[in-house]
């Protein structure tokens, strides 16, 4: 554990900080800083003490140094969209914010990288490197929003993992700015590399714990020529979830193989004011996206899947093949974090990853834990990974019983997690929400290594404490 | 860096450590532990102390506490394939090897995994999940001699690491013995996890420095249905290298994209005492191996490679199909490393990686380097991911002389593998044959970061002293 104690700032701080940058860049006042104090969990919320918005790796590297010296408290920041509490300074401190390096530095259409500061939106990055024919696969629901930094420092998935894999497997090299301000390079262009202890694989996840991302060089591929989409309605989640199961043991690696309940098709129903297909029977609906080069082989795919769809159910199966169609399906899988949130604006959410033979019976148990306490649980995600989103809902509980009936509801689903062989998250990472549940999961040893580690890179213990460890 | 000192055990320590073993396990002898006193080197050799053979995680439990308690310097070691000395144990030591935990515990159809313990040889394990239809990618060439815990302990890759990654993309789930004897659980069957530091990913490539595995879990994909195998001999070299490199930008990802050069292919036909196609003219081949599901889609994809071929001057395109013809066509790629030591019994081995367009680059720079000194250097390897292996060959130099070179021509490849952005190893790690080069590629503040991490495992440095970093 860090043998410092840190300090709160005084205006005499503030100065020295101010000093080292150009104007503007340390928020102060309430108005300024207030929206740099949750995230999109709902359930994690802090005024930071004061928010800094370095421009360049040198400023980091200032801001790190001054803050060393205090030693002040850094809770490091993207585009605030994280779930787990991560980038909020719940315990105080000063958040530093990314947003303004936000720079593509390049795209190497040779080595087929991508080099990109971490306030880069993801979406702007698939975009650009789509346009010269190249693919980013990692795609998390918030990529319209959501920042390149972040989805490293949390490990962020996405629909297309189940195929692809996530920000891990793309991330190739890092330029990384230390508690102290020192500045290290992990990795680089290679895409593979045996030269050493990993630091560049032990940084993703790390969710600013361990140093600050201020550069990342990204692998891709050649983008896809097609994709086609199914949409297919089920009288049972069960079938839904286990349909997605038989395709990947079928030897089919869908681009995307999700499924949502009936909880989250009410929800995706009210905000999109539209209905959807078979809408009066189906309680659940498996997503499956295809791509590839080669359209005869989707064309197969699609066929194959359509039966195997049959044999377990499903009331239909609709398949998008232009552009258009397809977006107007995925929209309602796409926007279901915001479509939640319209049928209740305070949510628990979990973020459990089973093995992938596993979603069933956790879906089936989550259901009953729900049934028990009264409570609507959603379920939907990335069933070919066996990573599930459980979205707890309040509706209009009073605080009060909420609390309570939440902690209760969480608990329970973590113990099925745990006995199915799971872990707490699958890709939205540990944060400050989580941190009570993980050492139950990986065990005392464990976090005593994970703790020696932070130690390591932060002696003061200046990164984001509190989180995840 | 660790305080003790360490000891070398005497008759008394042996007597404990005997005890705590069933008879048979601990091997003193000069004759009985000579075999383990090299790798696949053929630079690094040191008879060790002694040699503990134990057969159950227990027992391995056991060895560690009796030399966490020594302190003893404890090497261990999978099935000695290595090639960067790291389970040799030059400074002297204990071997501890794991050839005797050679079980694979099971094969989860369901969850697609493969569980077994470190001493299990790769291509038992690919042949027993491949029955079943299952497929476990990572393919080191000496897959028929390696073992599974030897391939994560140096995060090995193989030739079809370019479509389907390295043993690193494959480890879900680990059991690792700490230098202390306790034990710890990473992962599991689970294929996505943001839950904590990744001390998965860390442990992946470290040598035996952090932890001993006991226990591995992988991943484990469909079988693809087919696969084909081209040969293209070339008149140059570098029109090899960059044929296998437009191939990737085209958005065709082979399973395989190999090249070799004339040394390699001398080394070849003698080793096999057959001749390659186009032998007489040929001085470098490509290899490039396509799998999938869809015959017509690799037909296509042969096709479109056979015309880049004849735009990069290839003398000819030789397509195997039925798996008899592709398997002698690769016997050449496979058994390179045995042909090499055909024309030279010593030869030093580098196993550079650089981003992926730059291997043109790379090998015409290091056949300038052997030429100025008048050395044969073969170049070989895994074009597609820009990870070459370049054997230096030392003929029949006398001993004095070749020291010297040697030095000179490695620390040249180096510093041009340095200036293209690349790394000192791909795939076989750092050993104790690249520690020199490391610190030259990192930088001394990675190093002492991860020398950090090392202390937290290994506080009394009893783990693989003297290795990697």
């Amino acid at each position: 554990m860090p043998s410092t104690e840190l300090r709160r700032p005084n205006s005499s701080d503030y100065e020295t900080l101010a000093e080292l940058l150009l104007e503007g860049k340390l928020l102060t006042s309430t108005e300024s800083i207030e929206r740099y104090s949750r995230d999109e969990s709902t359930r994690a919320e802090a005024l930071p003490w004061a928010v800094v918005l370095p421009s360049s790796e040198e400023e980091v590297k200032k801001v790190l140094s001054w803050a060393n010296e205090g030693p002040f408290p850094i809770v490091t920041r993207g585009a605030g969209t994280g779930v787990a509490g991560g980038s909020v300074a719940l315990a105080g401190g000063v958040v530093l914010s990314l947003e303004r390096l936000d720079k593509i530095i390049s795209v190497d259409t040779e080595n087929l990288t991508a080099t990109c500061q971490p306030g880069v939106i993801t979406e702007t990055l698939q975009r650009q490197v789509e346009e010269l024919g190249l693919f980013y696969p990692p795609d998390p629901a918030s990529a319209d929003t959501c920042s390149i930094g972040g989805n490293v420092a949390v490990g962020a998935g996405g629909a297309r993992a189940v195929k692809y894999g996530t920000t891990r497997d793309y991330v190739l090299g890092m330029r990384v700015a230390l508690a102290d301000g020192r500045l290290i390079e992990l990795g680089g262009k290679n895409v593979k590399d045996a030269s050493g202890f990993s630091l560049l694989q032990l940084m993703v996840g790390t969710e600013g714990t361990l140093g600050v991302i201020t550069e990342v060089t990204l692998r891709l591929i050649a983008k896809p020529k097609r994709r086609v989409s199914l949409l297919i309605p089920f009288l049972d989640l069960g079938d839904a979830a286990r349909l997605v199961h038989e395709v990947t043991l079928a030897g089919i690696l869908p681009a995307v193989a999700e499924f949502i309940d009936e909880v989250a098709i009410e929800a995706s129903a009210k905000h999109l004011s539209r209905e959807l297909p078979c809408e009066d029977k189906a309680r659940a609906y498996s997503f499956i996206c295809l791509d590839g080069d080669e359209a005869d082989a989707l064309e197969r795919q699609m066929v194959s899947i359509g039966e195997m769809a049959k044999k377990h159910n499903a009331l239909d199966v609709l398949a998008a093949i232009d552009e258009g169609q397809q977006e107007r399906l995925w929209e309602s899988r796409r926007t279901l974090g915001t479509a939640m949130k319209g049928l209740s604006p305070v949510i628990g959410k979990a973020d459990v990853v089973v093995p992938r033979g596993a979603v069933p019976e956790l879906v089936a148990r989550i259901k009953r834990i729900g049934r028990a306490l009264s409570i609507d649980i959603a379920c939907f995600g990335h069933a070919g990974d066996g990573n599930v989103h459980v979205n707890i809902l309040r509706r209009d509980r009073s605080e009060e019983s909420w609390d309570t009936l939440l902690d209760k509801a969480m608990s329970e689903t973590m113990s099925v997690v745990k006995e199915l062989g799971g872990r707490p998250s699958g890709e939205h990472g540990i944060g400050a929400l989580k941190r009570a549940e993980l050492e139950r999961f990986i065990g005392a040893d464990a976090l005593e290594l994970m703790r020696g580690i932070k130690d390591v890179f932060d002696p003061r213990g200046i990164l984001n404490p509190g989180k995840v460890i």
